[in-house]
């Protein structure tokens, strides 16, 4: 039993601010109760003997055994209303009043008091300024909104009061019902991953659903996620994808925008799905809540008709899932109970003249196949068939096989109470085979979320202390960035850099090229610098006789395009191979919400020109890294593509844990860049490296 | 009037083979017919007196002034029917009879001959294997499908019988509407083009839709289609998408499925929309039909809801549309009417307290502005927000702005008769903003395709007869391919290459090398050497001392990969400077429906590993050409990222029309690719050739 428990669950409901008043919330929300609510409803007005025929308390004190207060008093009420909530050991407070965060600088102070009373007398608070709470197996409607959701098995949280009201009313059109649902409101107190904690311990919730449009501690979500949904599937929309979407919802809510990477790296990490709309999202509820997870990725397809097979199948192409290859036997099963001028290999056309009994003994046939993991059974409605037979035939064999079936009866009216049988069975029924597909093919994604097995992130053997000595340097600065003076930093974490040294005369340059080698790579080392090449501040391949002179002139060039610069010296490098292996770039940016977000990509033209990069939440596991890797496009080239050898690719996958453990350890690294950290066939190198660094935190 | 409209038009229309026998086609089709046809019902059969009450007919001859004969008699009574059917001037005929060409060699046998007959006496013929046809406003229900269509403004074709069947029903509960439907079966006489033509000339056709699995000739769909598809939209499904559903298409239809990237290229030439499932398929054209197209591509967003506010902003990022940004007096007329908390700017709250007033005053001023070609109205149900008006008030401003708008009410049950009124006045009304904005990018995609200006492909001055002597030469070989020994094709084509000549002795080699200026590239010439590189056989950068062992060593080698190797010489080639300009693939690969297909990307790894080409069907025009170009991820690259000099675009756009007018000169050439065709800041250069001919086709 969760937390919330009794925030769902009350025996007894008050309504603070209820009143007959036309058109008023408080109205509202006295209503629903009254109309559903299986437990006592409280109404409290000081002013009013009874609302609707119930007898009204002039204040909360005088009820007793009050499991969840709804309150609609006007905003500067609210927080009396809440201390004495709390004194009179009421635990569960829906605050439905707006005026708050969302209406300006003294409302937000409102809030931030609010949040403080909710902390003392530790109150489960939802709001201010939501819709309110439902929860249907007890006939919970405390919102204000005009429809009682029907029962069901989803439970929904969303940022959008607004949301809930039109879901609400076009789920009960779609025959969609609910367990609980919450309009979070402002989230001054109980915010998303509460709900997804209480609801993960619910058995009454088969799946999660959501509206956000933004997260405030992406760490704590990803934690409550990962520990619930293995076993709750949740599906999320997160608004504020795109660029013109952000704006309008950090204007709408006036939280500052996350980068959408950051969520989409974090929802990941997190084993959360995600839907770009309302349709899809409520597709995908709808497969999960009602259908088992497909036994492998084969689907068979069985129709009466061609075309729309066709189109089944492209959709099938396009899925993460394939077209089932079926087993000798199933064919022959199927040559010997279908007409000759059927298709007997998948898709199944049982052909236009099927009747019930053929289309059934077909599904029967493809579903025993062991190839098979999940089917969709398609059909267009012809003179011979019955959908409402059909429909209970697929109920049956379901029940029988538990494979998902996705089902597309196409057509208008007819199909209207066969579908009522099908959602009664926990069965979709669809009208286009696209859809029907991505339905099957959420399922497929959820059961690859169920197969991860969580890897604890490696730690590694590092040197913390010199690290941090290294980082302390920029105390000493004026600005906040390092460059390859802090090239010691990889290597205290273990990260395979390059023979290099500082130097800052002419001499000692040449001495230690002698040292390292020649060829070497000379660069000028200021902070005032950042893009070195540009200034003429490189140069590679340089000779040993040649160095003194590079010295000079890197210093010199320096000096003509920043006479002011801070010259901490010239590095003296030794020379990679870079044309035997091949620039990668990794980097780092703390995002606000996720924290450290690590980014990978191959370097120079496919990073800046292409953009096939990749991200993740740090810290990162090895598996997760090697995904990481794999996900660009480009990745090809690491495993040698054309004919070259392949990188060391394990060692790329140590060098960027390694990293994750370093921006981990160091929330004061801001931002930090590995351009190039090139892979070679035996080992990684980095190269070059740029942060910023936030010295209070360090 | 189209050639069709006999077919659609009929006054007088006979069913051959009508009975009234259960469950048989020709009761059906007599039976739809007589239930709502607004001529003539003539039933011809033998064996009965009358059908449904209506005297029948021995024979057609015994009819007069038939203009259009539905045929369901028994498969091989068919061409005699189709025989009479031309004495005795019937000019239209649906075959609704099956079992020809899907059914077998046989059947095929009988189809050929009824093309013939058909050809013979100049019938207009459907099917056979057709469901039928339908035109709504003379009531014209030439079907055996249980449905008849709904009155409207979009023609559909079909494939697929199954899915006419599927959709109708569908569409009739959707309230979509149809003035003429074609099931076009087996394709025998009329197909796709014959139908676009017809449609294009149609006044009652506001839209064109089909499901497409197939097109035979792709030229001259491509050319009946540009002729009309500026003026009645096209938006079609092509299944076979996929290599899972090509393969499914193939087995349904038997037809040879051809490269869904010449299909692709084929419809972009074409100016028809595409769309990958049926509902976006009705999306597209209930928007089409119904709406004004946008003045540019700025949207204004107005919601009672913020978060399904930003979620539609999210669908515009999506889009090629974009957010539009308000005039100052938009935002000051806002602010003057709108209460303090809305938000003024794009997208517009008008706050979930909006009554109708607010709302359509918010409407009113946002249309106005300069800024904004199109809108979505959204809303979600409130208690103060009356829908019935809202769609009122929608319909009514649109009328007076003659702007697309795209509506969104949420919501279920309560949104069925507002949307019934925003249908009739042309307003699709969505429930997810998704689609909504979906469809407006519909508009804005149409409205691009207006836009094009077609440019007619350049003809160049360029010496065929000597393309042709060279192209001959495969003539006295085995095999049917060609390689540098080709080279002068593109010289023919005025394609720039570098100088070169072809030698057969060392001494030659040294001498041309002399000529032509050291550092020289030489390369084996052998029809036996498809990879040149792969056994030695190209050298780069021979200085004119080693001409002559390389020349030896070229010639060892290839004779050691393939002692029996026809060795047509050593091309000795000028040097490239490549690396001061970008490598660029040219191809050309002849498509069985849509003929030669131009392929375009950058050379190496870009094409190789990251598969990033594009593909035009020729001849293409300059604009086309560079199009093309710019189609690619990677066309950065040839602008100049990174620092680098731009290449010569306009030498590439011009080499790329030259090869496209070689390619249609000469059907011979069945595959031809130019790997590198080098471009330089100055120029290009095509340094290696492949192709392959057909010697039948010179």
């Amino acid at each position: 039993m969760g937390e919330l428990h009794g925030l769902f669950n009350p025996g007894r409901v008050a309504v603070i601010g209820s009143t007959e008043r036309d058109e008023s919330v408080g109205a509202a929300v006295t209503r629903n109760l009254l109309d559903s609510f299986d437990g006592d409803v409280v109404p409290v007005n000081p002013n009013a003997e009874s609302v609707f025929g119930v007898d009204a308390l002039d204040s909360i004190e005088e009820a007793s055994d009050v499991d969840l207060a709804v309150v609609t008093v006007p905003a500067d009420a609210v927080l009396e209303v809440l201390e004495t909530c709390g004194e009179t050991g009421v635990r569960n407070v829906v605050v439905i009043t707006a005026g708050f965060g969302e209406a300006g600088e003294k409302g937000a102070k409102m809030e931030r008091r609010l949040a403080e009373v909710a902390e003392r007398y530790e109150l489960n608070v939802v709001g201010p300024n939501s819709l309110g709470v439902m929860s249907t197996p007890i006939g919970l409607n405390a919102t204000f909104g005009p429809d009682d959701a029907r029962p069901g098995k989803l439970s929904f949280m969303s940022q959008s009061g607004a949301l809930v009201t039109a879901v609400i009313d076009w789920a009960n059109d779609q025959q969609i019902g609910f367990k609980d649902v919450v309009s979070l409101g402002n989230e001054a107190v109980l915010d998303e991953t509460d709900f997804l904690r209480e609801w993960g311990d619910d058995p009454g919730t088969d799946v999660v659903i959501g509206y956000l449009e933004g997260i405030d501690d992406g760490g704590a979500f990803i934690e409550a996620a990962r520990e619930m949904s293995r076993e709750t599937p949740v599906v999320l929309v997160k608004s504020g994808r795109t660029e013109a979407g952000a704006k309008a919802a950090s204007s709408h809510t006036g939280s500052l925008a996350g980068s959408d990477r950051a969520y989409e790296a974090g929802f990941e990490k997190a084993g959360v799905l995600r839907a770009d709309s309302v349709e899809t999202l409520f597709d995908a509820a709808g497969m999960l809540a009602g259908q088992p997870l497909p036994e492998g990725e084969g689907v068979a397809v069985i129709t009466n008709a061609g075309g729309p097979g066709v189109m089944t199948t492209d959709a099938i192409g396009d899925s993460s899932l394939s077209l089932a290859s079926f087993e000798g036997a199933t064919v022959q099963r199927l040559r010997e109970t279908m007409p000759e001028a059927a298709n007997l290999h998948n898709p199944v056309d049982v052909l236009g003249d099927a009747d019930n009994e053929r289309f059934q003994e077909g599904l029967e046939i493809v579903l025993a196949d062991e190839n098979v993991g999940a089917a969709v059974v398609l059909s267009a409605p012809t003179a011979v068939l019955e959908y409402d037979r059909l429909a209970e035939a697929i109920v049956e064999t379901q029940r029988e096989h538990e494979l998902p079936i996705a089902v597309c009866l196409m057509g208008g009216e007819r199909v209207q109470k066969p579908r009522e049988r099908l959602n009664e069975a926990g069965l979709s029924c669809y009208f286009d085979p696209t859809r029907a597909v991505d339905g099957l093919d959420t399922l497929a994604g959820y059961a690859r979320i169920r197969e991860i097995e969580w890897t604890e992130p490696t730690t590694f053997d590092v040197d913390r202390a010199r690290a941090r000595e290294i980082l302390r340097q920029v105390e000493a600065r004026e600005g906040t960035r390092l460059g390859v003076e802090a090239m010691g930093l990889l290597e205290a974490y273990g990260l395979p850099i390059p023979e290099s040294d500082i130097v800052d005369s002419a001499d000692d340059a040449h001495r230690r090229a002698e040292e390292i080698g020649e060829p070497v790579a000379m660069k000028i080392v200021s902070p005032d610098v950042p893009h070195k090449t540009d200034i003429g501040g490189v140069k590679v391949g340089v000779e040993l006789d040649s160095v003194r002179d590079a010295y000079e002139e890197i210093v010199t060039r320096t000096r003509n395009y920043h006479s002011e610069a801070t010259i901490l010296g010239v590095q003296i490098q030794e020379m990679v191979d870079v044309e035997a292996g091949v620039e990668t770039i990794v980097g780092m940016n703390r995002d606000p919400q996720f924290g450290p977000l690590l980014m990978f990509g191959l370097g120079g033209i496919f990073v800046e020109v292409l953009e096939d990069t990749t991200f993740r939440v740090a810290p990162v596991s090895a598996p997760e890294t090697r995904e990481m890797i794999d996900d660009i496009d480009s990745a090809p080239l690491l495993y040698g593509a054309r004919g070259r050898e392949s990188v060391d690719v394990d060692g790329l996958v140590t060098a960027i844990q390694r990293l994750s453990q370093l921006v981990c350890d160091f929330p004061a690294i801001l931002e930090l860049d590995i351009n190039p950290l090139v892979a070679l066939p035996d080992g990684v190198s980095a190269i070059d490296i740029r942060l910023t660094v936030d010295p209070e935190k360090l």
